[in-house]
Formats: structure tokens, sequence, C-alpha cells
């Protein structure tokens, strides 16, 4: 990614690590277990997407990068509990032990616990904002990140009497589970810009769900062409765990196709945006195209 | 309790029923999961508690019923993730079998995480606060359930190499794992009213902060004298967890002479207030009266 990207996730690391709590503080290893798994060099794509969404808008500011923190400190309480051995049972996460074979179970669903609590407590001292704008990120992230949304998703991945069998019960699956906290990513930073029209939101709305799908079968993919190195996780952990997964259900050539299909109609969405949308496409792009 | 106690309890019931998403979606387990474990007779003491702090300034009103039910959410959230096997390992809860054991690991780690987001979503919902009121109550509560809260209680009650030795470390300890939502439920309840003083706060605060300590120690002392019956848990399942209570560091007469000390000042906490405190200070007294 460019140098627009390298700057952002900077910034964003840099907040992170101003906002968690100091693993000095001794409360068992809850603190160090929250920084293990925030700070290890992730992608960052949601906290990007939002930056990247507001300057669609008009400009990114320092309440962007607050909640472009916080999302990713959802997305990452998330990865915590997903790899519990009651769950996915991953070892490896980002190319490094999970949270749980790092520390111990009890200390990580701590951690993604208050990963949550501090994503809400994040959002609820941004300074700047109107209360209108203000109250609805906060809607925004509570509404897409909970039982209509990312653990809905969760709990239709672990159920084995669902058995997604079309592309419409798969997808809504993935709507849930990886697709809402984008689509959360992308409005929220717009957001913050305060100056987002009704129009802007229903494109980004539309491009955030397009992407949304494509970023999960792309992951789908990945699962499947991809090596354990590049990937940090374990390679075909899906077909090992027995997730309906786009491949699986659909084959490798057309979830291929239909990425590729999604990765377009995102782009088209934004066909009413000026130039300023380029670096929000272009994520998109590396979404679709990346190797790991 | 009288009927002031009876009534609120049952629209904090059908305020819980109404929220909570309905079971005959099928989301797996996940909705059965969440009603199962909020819906079954809890005493609903921290509501109660938020409600009767409310009447103690003037009149508790929809939004206080409805911040109370966002409440007690978090406070059924942090008892399904207690009661897992990686943490106090707890069979029972309420009477009947705890949500992992009615349901399985998995399921009750994800209903712990959609009530943590939902009762953020239910506090972001409420109207007819002004932006100040309504942001304070979400920095309220997010700051008290998590990583200074809340969730550090819990990781310093189970870092089997924190040693309270102290009355005052033991304080601190349980300050967070109990005080912490208890302070928050009494702050919370007094905002929604939009009308308390900065003395009324300082005082409020005071009460929560003795009585929150009195219901901890009183728990410790209900866990080696109460039956499992009346319970509704495990007697002696601290004991059995090797947990630091105020009975094994301070001895049984002791605890309770302190026990009875902290209601005194938590009433004494109310002094400047007028007959509307009544509830609240009837409240104080079942905390350190109560036998399960």
């Amino acid at each position: 990614m460019n140098e627009y990207f390298e700057n952002h996730r900077k910034s964003i690391n840099n907040k992170l690590d101003e906002l968690l709590p100091k693993s000095s503080q001794k409360v068992g290893n809850l603190f160090s277990a929250m920084r293990y798994s925030m700070l290890n060099g992730g992608k960052r794509i949601r906290p990007l997407l939002c930056i990247a969404a507001a300057d669609s808008i008009s400009s990114s500011n320092e309440a962007t990068v607050v909640a472009a923190s916080a999302i990713e400190m959802m997305h990452v309480y998330s990865l915590i509990h997903d790899d519990l051995p009651s769950m996915d049972n991953d070892d490896l996460r980002r190319g490094i032990a999970s949270c749980h074979i790092k520390y111990n179970e009890a200390t990580a669903i701590l951690a993604g616990d208050a990963l949550q609590a501090l994503a809400f407590e994040t959002l609820s001292n941004i300074k700047s904002l109107s209360y209108e704008n203000h109250l609805k990120i906060i809607k925004i992230l509570s509404n897409n990140i909970g039982c209509s949304g990312m653990v809905k998703g969760q709990a239709l991945d672990l159920d084995t009497t669902y058995k997604p069998s079309s592309r419409e019960e798969l997808d809504e699956m993935h709507r849930c589970k990886t697709g809402a906290l984008i689509e959360a990513s992308v409005l929220i930073g717009a957001v913050t810009t305060q100056e987002m029209t009704d129009s802007q939101e229903f494109a980004l709305k539309n491009f955030a769900q397009k992407i949304g799908l494509a970023f999960q079968i792309k992951d789908d993919v990945l699962d499947v062409e991809s090596s354990t190195e590049a990937m940090g996780k374990l390679k075909g952990s899906d077909a090992h765990n027995k997730k309906c997964t786009y491949t699986s259900i659909l084959g490798l050539d057309k979830s291929k196709a239909i990425a590729s299909k999604l990765y377009s109609e995102s782009i088209e969405s934004l066909s009413g945006f000026d130039e300023r949308a380029s670096e929000l496409k272009e994520l998109a792009k590396f979404i679709i195209s990346r190797a790991y």
C-alpha cells in the first residue's frame, strides 16, 4: 500500500498505544494481553476504511482517528474470542500465538471483554462532534457488532445445524460476520466529517456492503490458496473446522468471479464521488487483490 | 421488599423482555441463551438502585427504566462470563444451570458479548436526554465496566499471583469487581433525571461506594453462612476456588462488623436528601440484610 496508508497506519498505531492501558500496571496479564493482541502489526484495514471514507467526503480529522482506533479494538476483541478453543480453536493469529495460547483462556476472554468496553469508552470521549453525529457513531457501532451484526454472524458460523446451501444464506451469514463491522467502519468515518449528505450515505453503505462481502470471499479463497506463512494463521482451518465457506459451497473459480464482480460494483457505487474517493477505491482494490 | 420494588422489578423485566431479541429468530441458540440468562428472576438490585437513585433526586422516568435495563444486561453478561470453566467454573446460577451448562461454552461467550453490545445500543437509543447527560451515562457505564472497573476486578480476582493481604488491597479488588457497576447504577439513574446537582452527585457517589463494598462483603459472608438452595449457586465456591475474600482474610465476625459500618456510612452520605431518598435507603438495608 502507498504512503497515505502507511502514514495513517502509523497514526492509528500511535493512537492505540496511547489509548490502551499501560502494561506496567499489574492487573494479572490483562493489560499485557490487550496490548499483545492489539499492537502486533495487523493490516488495520477497518480503521483505514474509516479514515479513507472520511477523506472521500471532505477530510479526516482527530475524531476520525479516534473512532478508527475504537473500531480496531472491536475487531481485535472479536478475533481474540473467535480464536478460543470453544469457538474456532485457532492457535495462531497474525503469525504469532493467539491470545489464549500466549496467556490463558480466562485472560483472553477478559481482554476481549475489556476491549469492547474500551471501544465504547473511546467513542464516548471523542470531542468536537455534534450531539446527533456523536450519538450516531455509537449507534452504528453498537448495532453492527452485536446480536444483529458481528456476534450473530459468529453464532451462525458456529451453529452446526445451520447449513447455508444457497448464495443468499451464505451472504447473510457473512454480511453479519464480516460485513457489518466493515460497513460500520466506512459509515462512522464519514459521520466524523459532519458533512455527509443522505445520498453520500446511501452510496457509501452500498460500497461497504459490496466490498465487505468481497473481503470475506477473498478470505475464503486465501484459506484454500495461500500459505500458512503468508496468512499468519493456519491454512485450511476452515475446511478443518468444516466451515461453510464460499469456496466449499460455490467452488474456487465461481467464488473468485463473484468477488471480482462485487469489487467492480463497490467501485461503481462511488461514481458520484470526486477524486477525494481515490484512497477508498485503492483500499477496495487492496482488499480484493491481497495475498494475505 | 415492598410494593415499590415489586412494581419496578416488573417494569424492568417487561422492558428487558421488549429489548432482548426474540428467541423465535433462529440464530443457533444465541438469542435463547441471552433470554435464558436475563429473564430468570434475578433480584435486579442494580436496576432498582438506578431507579431509586433517580427518585432520590426527583423522579424516575422512561429513560431511567431503559438505562436500568442496560445496566442489568451488563451485569448478566459479566455473570455469564464469570461462570465459564476457565473463570470461576460455576455450574449453577440463580438456582438453575449456568448459561454454558444449559447451552455450551461458545454460546455463553457470545451471549455475554452480545449483551454488552446491546447494553450500549440500548443506552444510545434513549430519547429525551440532553447531549451532555446522554453522553455522561455512556461514559460512566463504559468507564466502570472495563479495564479500570469490572473487568479489572475479575482479572485481579483470577490472578493467582495477586494476594491481597490488607484491607486496602481487598477493597481495591472489590471496588472494581462489584463496586464499579453499583456506582454506575446509582449515578446513571440520577443523571437520567437531568436535575442532579454537584453536591448530590458527590453524596450519591459516596453512598454507592460504601454500599457497593458492603454488598461484596455480604456476598462473601453468605458464601460461608448461607445454603446452596437459598443462594442459587454453590455454597462455599469461593473457598473451593481459593478466592481471597473478606471472610478468608479478616474472618467472619470482623467482616460482618465492617459491612455493618459501611451500611451506616452509606445512609449518612444521604443526610442532605429528603424523604425521596427513602427507597434508596431501603435498598441499602436490603443489601446488608439479605439472606441470598
